[in-house]
């Protein structure tokens, strides 16, 4: 019988082994903040390092870029943010809470039974209409009088410099995507790369949400891996099914269960208007599914959007053919957070042992497992030789070293963190230069020669 | 002769191979805010992962951390940045140019020959008199009428939720170190680490400098590596000693030669009033000596003021002893940023070669150089097999292709941007499986089989 994954055992275990503590947790915290504990941030590391290296590293055609937090204003007018990248907000005249006008239509349309249950691209207007003519009422006391609607943008604000007026309003980013496209000339030229190419990034991103939640899932304050390929109009929706593909077996091959995935193509009233198709990759949370993944063909629209209100040429002049067009664009967008959680989830087991004993494991594939290997020293009279194969294999991988408590206790913890291999320092080892492997899935164990450890983990943790 | 390194040649090579862009540049920038294109990328990524190596992974003593960035306010009421991390401004009454008093105030001195020219701990008044009594003018018009000075946060202010009042303000860290001391408890107890240990972080940190400048050195947006190392109170000065020294070991060992760095001790005066000592590790910029790192003994000051300000007891008792202490704290903070550019001025030479050429080249160690190496087919007839030596290296390493233009050009191409071995796969590869390696530095080539590449590459890369 598969075992139930709640989030709150997920969440409890995070916190007490280390991934994910509350943000600023001695001070009451900070509205759904997490910050990453020891495994935690390696965890999330190592995902963004295998994103970096498929993404980046081994194609022929992608480069990476890190673009600044803070931008200049006028990149997000161009993108449409500072018009367009906001709530619809009301207030209940009563209680004075405020409320999501589109959340509360949706809530109603689900509670009919409405097969679309969206609001998505409806005006105030209509929002106001449906409120009221369905005498929605205050979720909180009940009132049916709210306020006008009004537009409430998602952008984090500050100011820099001196001053605190308009002229000095600038924007925490709310995507890295826009980063890329300005910089899509000097990276284009610097690197010499020829279209078909993308570019790669990974950052942070900060969006206002009215209502983060479910742990780290929906965040304030979050960070993307996003690719953007430039191609050439025409070639788009061939290169929108190869990164959808890629963008899936990356998944796959990292271990996440094939039977938790599953594609979510957006219907044509629910593209965006410049998008020509956009797919999600969902994962099933145990509160739904949930997106992971947006792959979109975005056409020319952003890099048109920037040469507009830039005055630059974004026109790409093909070397051979001498064609000249504005590339369109396939943006592969990843959230860091969300598949680390969607890793972390789907790797937590309960296992009943064959003396009775329960296990908690947790089955990380060895590329993203926080730590590689455990050494053991079996007496603290082995702690110079144990010491010595960790100092060897920390060179190159993160090993984690624990001499306290019972063999079989150690197991557990390790098992219980995602630790693949357990290497056993026993007295034997002094002789025959030796260690005992223990395999984290089948509790199998090997024995093999201390200089063979490298190698073989460097096999595992291929992907 | 040496060469002469000018800020206008690095900043020139960084723009046009692809290092450093300015941020938004096609909206005419941001303040010196600065986007790192794909070399950059890769550089900066490899110095972040070689801090990591060897200040968390490698070491026993040490574990990670990853804390978010917008944190609870009263985190920084705890730590004093909001009560005094601030610059001391002041107006001209007749241009309306805004000063740093404090600033005005040291140019006098430098100007005047003083020896220390330093107003670190001025008051507001102190610095008024002086600037009245010595009559110091207006940079920009000459008057000689300033307004007060009135001390300006250096924090930038958000406002997180659906209002902005003062309820909703928060800050961007003004630096990484407050989300490890927050927390101390948390990691201690889930990683059971015993003192002395301590906790690493890498992330942004943002500061409304008024004078940011000299290219990537003093930027708003920067990255920090901390490490916050917790002892017994007594132990701290050797610790702080211990730390020094693998902190300039640590520079040396990435490449960066020893007479460009040096260390400036902290005279009593000028020590913050909880610090015990302060070193700092300077590099020779082209504008002068920099900090890179500062290396501090913070005594118990930081979990002392969070102790009092929460009410969380920051106590650490030894499981051994029973004993009960506030840890001391030993902190080596390096600018990512900065210790990236000194690489990379410290790497860049001119050379004048035996046929009379002249080349720029860039004498990356192998850990940090942005590209491992680069697979170069004497002729595009060879491109299957280039492409085959191509794929497998780029599963470990960032490697590049390059078909375009004759080998001589190509050499010049990556030695200009730091790559320390250029692979030449000819006409004789396809027989005898090898290819021609040559040295960056050296351009000594040697013949080696291509299922030796991985190991060769391997070993020179370590450090």
């Amino acid at each position: 019988m598969a075992v139930e994954k709640t989030m709150d055992k997920i969440v409890s275990l995070a916190k007490s082994r280390g991934f994910v503590y509350p943000g600023s947790d001695i001070y009451g915290g900070l509205a759904n903040a997490w910050d990453y504990g020891p495994l935690g941030v390696e965890l999330k590391n190592n995902v963004k390092k295998a994103w970096w290296k498929k993404f980046v590293q081994e194609s022929k055609y992608n480069i990476g870029l890190d673009c600044a937090i803070l931008m200049n204003r006028e990149v997000w007018v161009a993108s449409g943010h500072i018009g367009g990248f906001s709530d619809p907000l009301m207030d209940c005249k009563e209680c004075k809470s405020r409320f999501r006008a589109d959340k509360l239509v949706e809530e109603d349309l689900i509670a009919k039974g409405e097969e679309n249950a969206s609001a998505d691209g409806w005006t105030n207007e209509q929002l106001k209409e449906y409120i009221e003519k369905n005498e929605i009422v205050c979720p909180k006391c009940g009132a049916k009088s709210f306020t006008d609607i009004r537009k409430f943008n998602l952008m984090f604000k500050t100011f820099q410099g001196v001053t605190e007026d308009a002229s000095s309003e600038i924007y925490l980013r709310p995507e890295t995507a826009q980063g890329i496209f300005v910089n899509f000339k000097n990276a284009q030229r610097t690197s010499r790369k020829k279209i078909p190419f993308g570019i790669g990034q990974i950052g942070k991103a900060f969006r206002n949400e009215i209502t983060p939640g479910n742990f780290t899932f929906r965040t304030r304050e979050f960070e993307q891996m996003e690719l953007e390929f430039f191609c050439k109009p025409g070639t788009d929706l061939e290169w929108f099914n190869y990164w959808k593909d890629y963008s899936w077996n990356f998944l796959l091959n990292l271990g996440l269960s094939k039977e938790n995935i599953r594609f979510r193509d957006h219907a044509p009233e629910e593209l965006v208007f410049y998008s020509k198709a956009t797919s999600d990759i969902e994962y099933l949370f145990p509160f739904g599914w949930g997106e992971l993944w947006g792959v979109a063909d975005r056409t020319d629209y952003d890099l048109t959007q920037h040469m507009n209100h830039s005055g630059h040429d974004m026109n790409y002049i093909d070397p051979v053919t001498n064609e000249k067009y504005i590339p369109y664009v396939i943006e592969p967008s990843l959230g860091a957070d969300r598949v680390t959680l969607a890793f972390l989830i789907d790797a937590y087991d309960e296992e009943e042992l064959e003396n009775g004993d329960k296990r908690t494991v947790l089955h990380f594939h060895p590329a993203i497992a926080p730590i590689k290997a455990a050494v053991l020293p079996l007496s603290k009279k082995l702690s110079d030789k144990a010491s010595e194969v960790y100092d060897n294999l920390s060179k190159k991988f993160n090993i984690e070293y624990d001499e306290a408590g019972s063999i079989g206790k150690r197991y557990r913890r390790q098992d219980e963190i995602g630790t693949p291999f357990c290497i056993t320092v026993d007295f034997d080892t002094l002789n025959d230069e030796s260690v005992t492997l223990r395999d984290r899935d089948t509790m199998d164990q090997i024995r093999l020669k201390i200089d063979e450890l490298d190698k073989f983990l460097e096999g595992k943790i291929e992907f």
